[in-house]
């Protein structure tokens, strides 16, 4: 499935209200699951993606507050209730592991697969998760307690092969790898055949970039520098600009600041404040200052490539 | 507010499905709340209740498994984040203590109120809070692990004053503390004037049990004898009664026996497998032993004096 998606599970903060959930999101890709920050209630909400809980194979810990990894304990038991086997990566802090060791050790010792922790510092802009299509950073947020922001990022992709043009120049097989990658090709008689003439150009990598909680601070903008979807937390109005600063939060107007000075693709806001019994304030807020936001909300689904076609 | 109700906030099993949430429920008795485990997701479903949290003084915890429990921290939490300053009880066996207080201390460390674990040995059948009118008892079940049981009894409540009457006789106020207790009244010509002239019987004393996790056993009925509402877990219909076994839950079927030996006045079966898409067999199963029989849904509020009330 060539598909780059994300999933919001949860889109509240710390106090619950009767509409949203804290912390939580899946992105999709092609066919893998990661899922960032695992407020609770998580797996309920995962369960209504109707997603396979297997599939997720690496959580990502954005910080250690409750409304952001609550959740983990739950959706550990469910994958081993569901006979999961394959290992799953948690990846956080190192204090993350020693506080949930003896709860895993308590309540869950028969489960059929490895959780494991794969710690992080996040004050580091660092690279924390790599496979063959997908690299994701973590860089540092300014909370008051450490917290990182996560950029997910396709790898270049390979060109696409000109079915014709390679039957028209009788290349072999075995040199197709290596055209994808941008050879030219020479034939037996050292002709040399331009690449451009047997491939078409790949389609551009996607880039989605999930910033939790955080003060107002323009040294992130450099880590998600031009990401095509960008979720931000907003938590207040202008109305609470004050309190967002005592908190290190920001409003919806710093988040659209920082997408429009970073150039996103699209801004999609969350992480309301329980006050808000409707965000449509802060949207407004946020799209004076950059057009292109969307609000979250659980269950909706965001189509990171579609947001890239529509920029181009 | 002279109420005795049982509000569900969860009655699915360990699974999580798009319907159901983890075990959790609230006794509200005259204005006081007492929480029956706290399954993830609790607060959650405690918010769309519109009680208020700070009312919860007691939580009462069934047993260690994760679907009775997981919802505690985050409870705990957004009570800090609600200003409470009462301290809080939680009655457990005493391994949640040691489990939880590193959470506390690092997820909860800034709390403006106490946590109190009130540990219990679920093996035992023993009082386990008491107040004015109120006395709750833990009971042994028969589950894979220790877990218990818990009935609410009502105290005998105070005669009822007949007003007329107190100044007929022309009855000093002060006698009238002793008169409620049932006392007679002597006048200070040494005429005794017998209490059933002076007063009316109180209502009778309210009383539910809650059956969490456990196998089918005949044992438990001596302890909920004649209770006026039960809420028993019956995790699977007829067709699973194997594998009620092995995992030591009951079944709708074994659920009204118990009801219906132990005489109570009404049943609620809740702790649905997951395999259950409509609960409605289950019901009917039960029903056919036990014929006033209700299911359990999140949302759904059951009135203990009107069960009694019904019954007489």
């Amino acid at each position: 499935m060539d598909c780059f998606h994300l999933h919001i599970l949860g889109c509240g903060s710390a106090l619950p209200t009767k509409r949203h959930y804290p912390t939580a999101q899946i992105v999709h890709l092609r066919g893998k699951l990661f899922m960032i920050d695992c407020g609770e209630g998580s797996q309920l909400q995962f369960r209504q993606t109707g997603l396979n809980y297997n599939r997720i194979g690496d959580i990502f810990i954005s910080h250690l507050h409750g409304d952001h990894c609550f959740g983990l304990l739950g959706m550990i038991s469910t994958m081993g209730l569901l006979g999961r086997t394959a290992p799953l990566r948690i990846h956080a802090r190192p204090e993350l592991e020693e506080l949930m060791q003896p709860h895993l050790d308590y309540f869950c010792r028969d489960l059929p697969y490895r959780v494991e922790f794969v710690s992080f510092d996040p004050d580091k802009h660092s690279l924390v998760y790599e496979d063959r299509s997908l690299e994701v950073y973590c860089f540092p947020l300014k909370h008051r307690v450490k917290s990182a922001g996560f950029l997910f990022r396709e790898k270049a992709r390979q060109r696409h092969i000109i079915k014709e043009m390679m039957d028209f120049y009788g290349i072999p097989l075995k040199e197709i790898p290596a055209i994808k990658e941008g050879a030219d090709f020479v034939d037996s008689e050292g002709r040399l055949i331009s690449n451009s003439r047997l491939t078409r150009p790949p389609k551009a990598p996607l880039s989605y970039a999930f910033c939790s909680d955080t003060a107002y601070d323009e040294n992130i903008i450099k880590y998600i520098k031009g990401v095509d979807l960008l979720y931000y937390e907003a938590t207040f109005g202008d109305d609470l600009a004050e309190l967002a600063e005592t908190t290190m939060h920001s409003t919806a107007s710093q988040a659209a600041g920082i997408a429009h000075k970073a150039k996103v693709g699209q801004l999609v806001i969350g992480h309301y404040s329980a006050r808000y019994t409707n965000e449509e304030i802060l949207l407004q807020q946020a799209r004076a200052v950059f057009p292109n936001t969307e609000l979250a909300d659980e269950g909706k689904r965001f189509d990171v490539a579609a947001v890239a076609e529509n920029n181009k």
